[in-house]
């Protein structure tokens, strides 16, 4: 895998040996990227692998040529490449720093700032000689194949390993193993019988044979080898990155490849173990965030349908449709639209009444207090996986120790140094202060605004294209295109939404990464989260701008008949239809939700790859014969160098945290949400398996505890949530308005009346001059009364058209409502939080008990040392004077009760 | 210091190791309690410190005697005492289990359960069996003075400490040392002008010369010893529980004493470092947040003085209240009781609508404002100090392995027993199930409820009284008393609210303790935890329940004349002076915190101990002889067996955070809050620690990295603060109405005519027959229309006493102002939790300098052994054939380059 030099100092493990040692930044190497040893070795499941299957070991170990050095003993830990000085060099090192070309040119000084190669080559032996230094074994080759690109393999012998993870902190499996007693309660029995259940959907990977045994494990120290099991040497440290790639071959990746990255496993778990092992765990915590992510969507998904099915059964018993659509509530409706437009019978609006109903009605305020729960038991249950997996995984206790992501990025030190030349030098300058950092900041801010500046007025422009096709359609002379109005300018709208959204979002991306460059963060772990907050921020806004403007803003505004509000003077604001404007925030959503999954999540990631096949394909049938010849010759590394390479985890969360967005913000007007993420997902899982394990080159495993700054990303959306789906019930649907008539107004307690409540009187007289329609006598009779949709005094009241009481009410219980709601919902999911235990009782249990064994382990071994010491005391001769040289100032107090105790181990 | 068996294990750090190393429980003790070697021996500061300072060497070296074996040489570290079978034992080993007495009768099932004297003496042998297996040496002292008493003096050994030093991973100070940096930037600059601004708050210490030198340090480990500074092994390990008595008086308690436990030095920081040294970190970290919120308090009281001063300035500027004192507006209201109350002139009201002003203004809202984000800030300050102080105490890095709370109490396991017992035990009962909690869990719901329900018995019976009372004064015929109705029931209800207060204060601690006993919890830690929650939630509603109803229930629910609220038919619900509830509120406020403060923590916790020691005194007397004789010739831990025992932190904790919930909660009512707290706290942090340095026997000291359950109930009541102050400012006080007339009604944009705008008509004729004024004529004229605050229609509109559209739009402004208030508010204390860093900039680079400082020595350490490793190799001679043998199968595989690296450390 091809990085660059700091992308490689972050996510590698080994690298970070660097940082660690040295504690001053080392020079930046003039080598421009590293390269993992074993990239994707299931990449050509057609070349390699299956070529493997009918190899005859000679030829087996041929193939594995080339992941050891010359002496077929050493095994290749690492590889750097680095250009080298010849005239063809250029294309194939622009290949290999492709991905991150901003990273390559300012990441290594080397060379942009002194340019020469001889300069080069001098950096990159002190950095090499540095390497030798901390006990690294070098091999270079420079004589490959790949023209312009020399290798060096790295070793790292047994000593270095064990040094380092012992500076780590590594948490290592040691002798002693144990039993995992499951105990015998009823949960417990209904836990194996679940899982007995599940037993189909367990992919058939042989890791759960693990589930019962489990290696008690202790921080690595060389002085307590004694308690590890090294009879393996070879595979005692991490076989992710140490097992050789037969053993992955056959183990792992073929596992993987049949078990996992399979879209006819899809209804299966994860074997995300194996993913771990093979990916690391950065990589292995995505899959499990996704997998658990999807398996929460079946419920959420399956009571959504719940709730939608309740709408359309209800569908017939709704009094307020029923009253709409009768023939005999012949209704007079003032019209839509100045002049053009004419008065209009409210049974028209039947259709759309029945349909509204689907989305609003009572079933839908449960439906998103239980999803705020939802959300609240996802994030709880994801924490608890978590720790769930670390345990597993052995890194409890293993702190994100930040060192190596503590380390100033190149581009940082590079401006420092630029700062440093320029300003004379007084003083050493060590950092850019706030004074260096303004204009950046200034441009930050700046740019962030227009950007979303340019999403609210590309929404305004959608608006305008609506109100201004509206009034053309209906002044059509065709009375089939009028009959469509409403669908044509709806439909149209959302599709122009959609496609600005998914041009937008690119936009965006690149300016986000263009600003936190400017910015230059000064370590890769600031530089990330400012790049992902600053994403979320843009591509949050981008894709919800429109449908905020429609839930909160659309049909507010309107004005009332006779004093319409006006857009540059000639265009009327928009109005909903009947029954809310909540049946086309559905339809907005629906659209945007769904368009998005299907082109940017899957055309864009199905579709792009297959497109780059096929121009490689293309392409490589003109130079076939060469491109074959190569292929068989060239070491494993080499072929690697032409694999995609691996551009972090980020765009493929940013994807589902906006679909969690879709799922959870405005799912009191869409309970179908879930279902289309569940879909999605389940597809989206395999997808980007088959992605990690055949498109990429295999990434360089990182550790991580957690899923960092996209949690807090998650709680926040979640909180959002909660405060925009309780507007959604009380401002966007008529719920409260029902209510509020049911319970206030209503003669009889029903629902009988409230279409006619809920209309306002307006007398036609009171048109502006020019705005009354052309048409008055569409409807076949003299309109003198027309009704519109808002709570305003009658025509003949002292106050005519003036805010009514109602409308007061309305508010006063909408907006308390809110308050109800929010608190409530807070109050639950703060209780949720409360009594779901972070760390799954089980879980803790055994870490308990795995301290006590390992206590006991010591203890044990000390009795025996006592053992020991005290029969070598019993024979000690000359040895104990040439000892005692290497005891240092330790005084051998006596204990009083055995004399031996003291220092036992030491003089061990 | 005495403590019962499981109090011990749990906090006690020596003691965790008796958990630690047995992996099943140990049979308890039949000893009953432990005793601290150190107890508080800054107590007698008359009678052994001062002594001390008289005394010669020889005397002095006689005051040690006893703090030592028998042999002079071995430290005592732990005392444990036992009953012994003597006719008066009765008396004193009662009194040493005195304040623990549920625990000792519970704890220790051998003095229950068994009962036998002979079976006590078996198991306590047993114990002090297994105490020898682990290393540690005791001697026995049965013969004291001390009638009845038996002790257990108990040695740790070096090589016992060390195993236990590096089982609980303890991080000890290495030999290296390294300079702290002060960097010269503005900010450090600043920041050493104000230390020296604020030199003379500091105390007297010499501790801060730490502050540019730190010990290096790392988890203890007996093989690496070498790293650590060992020079004085009396010394290394913990000097708050290994330094000898004499160091502890002439460096920790006498400055403590002097710099610490003494009022004169109030305006000082406390000497933390110091405390913790003393006390442990469990105590430290008390008082560190009692410090820091101290502190914080300084700038919360300062703005709430000048929100204050803000409203008396403004007082004559008030155009409401100008309004209702001019003799001009000559308002008719309607009577405040039926039949005995007259109508009267508004302008009677006037001092309390001025009065109102003060509370009640726009600075209000700002000041509820700020002090929302004050406690956010509070709360994230203190996570800092607290990281500061886990960084400067060696605690990052160490987890609260729960080792020792995991344990499970006597109690519960005897309970096991029982049950196991009482049910055939056909399978071995490990825990209590559901169902065996089924009875306490009910008990405790039902009990919780009742006590809830008792509190607000009271509140409404409070409410009653004053009813009832009023009505009774109004009646009088003495118009003194009629004059002063209104302030003799205000005040003497809020006195009785006080009293109640304070008495079920009392009743629900113990009701919360009981309750918790009844649940038996498994570990020591939920016990705490559970005792904290019940005791937290029966004290906040004791606390806060009358205040709440006359924030947003009183005035609410009284009807309109002609159609009052009646209680129990026949008493009238009280209404609010003019001007609002908050000026009672207000009154309630202060009366309640001020008498809870200066009655409940500084007259009980400083006259009880007082009235104590009188009773002592008196007691002395009679037997004035033999105390002195004894008190002179007792060993240190003799005389320590008489002091009062410490029982945690949790009342002090509590106090606090009822405090905190003045503080914050109603803060938008009384914004001097702040500044009592201040005042109160000032004298609370001298007074707890002249507590704990001369009145309670020396706590055993504890560490924790943090405040634990405190925290989070510091955040539930600042998130709470957050929603009723948005209530208090909508609904509690006029500040919405006022706006809303300003910006909806008034006519010429001004506040004049909002009180009339404010207060509804109503037709005297329509009063109930019966409940009419029995003296229409009061105010000199006949009154055909009187004046209600309300806004309700008048008596000539269409639907006379109806609720307005005003009350509406009113109402909905109210709501929507609670919506924004809470959000806004919530969103600017994320912001804030969010732009402040967690860990303090500064700690964060030391912690990372010194981990690049320890990699750095143990390469050096590493280089230093090649070195002696190759000289020794070419020494080589027959000793390595005997040393080998020592060397466990590590096969010594060469390094290329020095062929010695490998495995240096273990041949060494």
């Amino acid at each position: 895998m091809t990085l660059s030099c700091q992308h490689q100092k972050k996510q590698s493990k080994w690298s970070g040996l660097f940082n660690e040692i040295s504690h001053k930044p080392l020079p930046p190497p003039a080598v421009s990227c590293v390269l993992n040893p074993f990239p994707s070795p299931c990449l050509p499941p057609c070349a390699c692998f299956q070529l493997l299957k009918a190899l005859t070991p000679e030829e087996n170990s041929l193939c594995q040529h080339g992941l050891y050095f010359q002496d077929g003993q050493r095994r290749v830990d690492y590889v750097l490449t680095y250009p080298v000085k010849k005239p063809s060099a250029g294309r194939s090192s622009r290949q290999s720093t492709h991905l991150l070309t901003e990273n390559a040119v300012l990441g290594c000084p080397g060379e942009t700032f002194g340019g020469q190669e001889d300069h080069k080559a001098f950096r990159r032996e002190e950095f090499e000689g540095k390497l030798r230094d901390m006990g690294l074994e070098l091999e270079k080759d420079e004589d490959t194949k790949v023209t312009g690109v020399g290798f060096v393999k790295i070793h790292a012998p047994w000593n270095v390993l064990c040094r380092e993870a012992e500076l780590m902190k590594l948490k290592m499996p040691t002798k002693k193993m144990y039993e995992v007693k499951q105990s015998s309660g009823v949960v417990e029995k209904i836990s194996s019988l679940v899982s007995k259940v599940l037993e189909p959907l367990r992919p058939h990977v042989e890791e759960h044979h693990t589930k019962n045994i489990k290696h008690l494990s202790h921080t690595f120290s060389r002085e307590k080898q004694h308690l590890f099991d090294l009879s393996d040497k070879d595979y005692f440290f991490d076989s992710k990155t140490r097992s050789s790639i037969v053993s992955v071959l056959k183990f792992t990746c073929d596992l993987l490849y049949e078990e996992w990255a399979n879209y006819s496993v899809f209804y299966k778990y994860q074997p995300i173990g194996l993913v771990r092992k093979y990916f690391g765990e950065k990589i292995g915590l995505y899959f499990a965030w996704l997998g658990l992510y999807t398996q929460m969507l079946i419920p959420a998904s399956l009571v959504g349908v719940i709730v939608f099915l309740y709408g359309c059964a209800t569908v017939d018993d709704n009094i307020p449709s029923m009253e709409i659509c009768h023939p005999k509530n012949n209704i007079t409706m003032c019209p839509l639209c100045d002049r053009v437009c004419s008065y209009w019978k409210l049974s028209t609006a039947c259709g759309t009444a029945r349909a509204s109903h689907l989305f609003d009605n009572p079933a839908t305020v449960f439906f998103s207090i239980f999803m705020a729960l939802w959300a609240a038991m996802f994030m709880e249950h994801w924490k608890r996986r978590q720790m769930r997996l670390n345990y597993e995984w052995d890194l409890t206790g293993f702190e994100d120790e930040e060192v190596s992501s503590d380390h100033p990025r190149a581009e940082y030190e590079f401006r420092v140094m630029q700062k440093s030349l320029s300003k004379d030098q007084k003083s050493k300058m060590e950092k850019l202060t706030c004074r260096d950092r303004l204009p950046a900041y200034m441009t930050n801010i700046v740019m962030m605004l227009l950007m979303i500046g340019v999403t609210f007025a590309i929404v305004f422009g959608v608006i305008l294209y609506r109100i201004s096709t509206k009034a053309a359609l209906h002044m059509s002379s065709n009375p089939i295109t009028r009959n469509h109005v409403q669908l044509t300018v709806k439909t149209t709208a959302a599709i122009i939404n959609l496609v600005v959204i998914l041009i937008l979002d690119e936009v965006y991306g690149a300016v986000a990464r263009w600003l936190t460059v400017l910015e230059v963060p000064k370590t890769d772990k600031s530089f990330e989260e400012r790049l992902i907050f600053k994403t979320f921020i843009l591509k949050f806004v981008n894709a919800f701008s429109p449908i905020i403007y429609i839930a909160f803003f659309r049909g507010r505004l309107v004005g009332r008949p006779g004093s319409y509000l006006y857009v540059f003077e000639s265009y009327r604001m928009e109005e909903c239809a009947h029954g809310g404007c909540l049946m086309e925030l559905c339809i907005q959503l629906s659209i945007t939700m769904l368009g998005k999954q299907l082109i940017q999540n899957n055309l864009f990631e199905i579709g792009i790859p297959k497109l780059k096949k096929l121009i490689r394909y293309i392409r490589s049938k003109q130079g076939a014969f060469q491109e074959e010849e190569r292929q068989k010759k060239l070491q494993r590394y080499e072929t690697d160098h032409f694999l995609e390479p691996f551009a972090g985890l980020t765009p493929e969360y940013m994807e589902m945290i906006i679909q969690f967005g879709f799922v959870t913000l405005f799912v009191a007007s869409f309970p179908l949400a879930p279902l289309f993420a569940l879909l999605n997902n389940i597809i989206e899982i395999r997808l980007d398996a088959k992605k990690f394990v055949t498109e990429l080159r295999r990434p360089v495993a990182a550790r991580a505890k957690d899923i960092g700054i996209w949690y807090n990303l998650l709680r926040g959306v979640a909180k959002v949530a909660v405060i925009i789906n309780a507007f959604v019930i009380s401002f966007t649907s008529d719920f409260i308005p029902r209510m509020v008539y049911q319970y206030m107004y209503s003669p009889d307690g029903s629902m009988h009346g409230f279409v006619n409540h809920t209309l306002s009187y307006f007398n036609v007289s009171h048109f502006q001059d020019g705005k009354e329609p052309m048409d008055p006598l569409h409807l076949g009779y003299h309109v003198e009364i027309c009704r519109y949709k808002d709570y305003r005094e009658p025509p003949w009241s002292s106050t005519p058209y003036e805010i009514s009481k109602e409308f007061w009410a309305v508010l006063a219980v909408r907006l308390a409502f809110v308050i109800v709601f929010q608190n409530v919902v807070m109050l639950m999911s703060d209780i949720v939080d409360w009594l779901i235990p972070d760390i799954p009782k089980d879980i803790s249990l055994q870490i308990h008990k795995e301290k006590i064994l390992l206590v006991d382990l010591f203890m044990k071994e000390e009795q025996g040392k006592i053992h020991i010491l005290e029969s070598s005391y019993r024979l000690s001769t000359g040895c104990k004077e040439n000892c005692s040289r290497s005891d240092n100032n330790n005084s051998t107090a006596a204990h009083p009760r055995s004399g031996l105790h003291t220092n036992s181990t030491k003089s061990l």
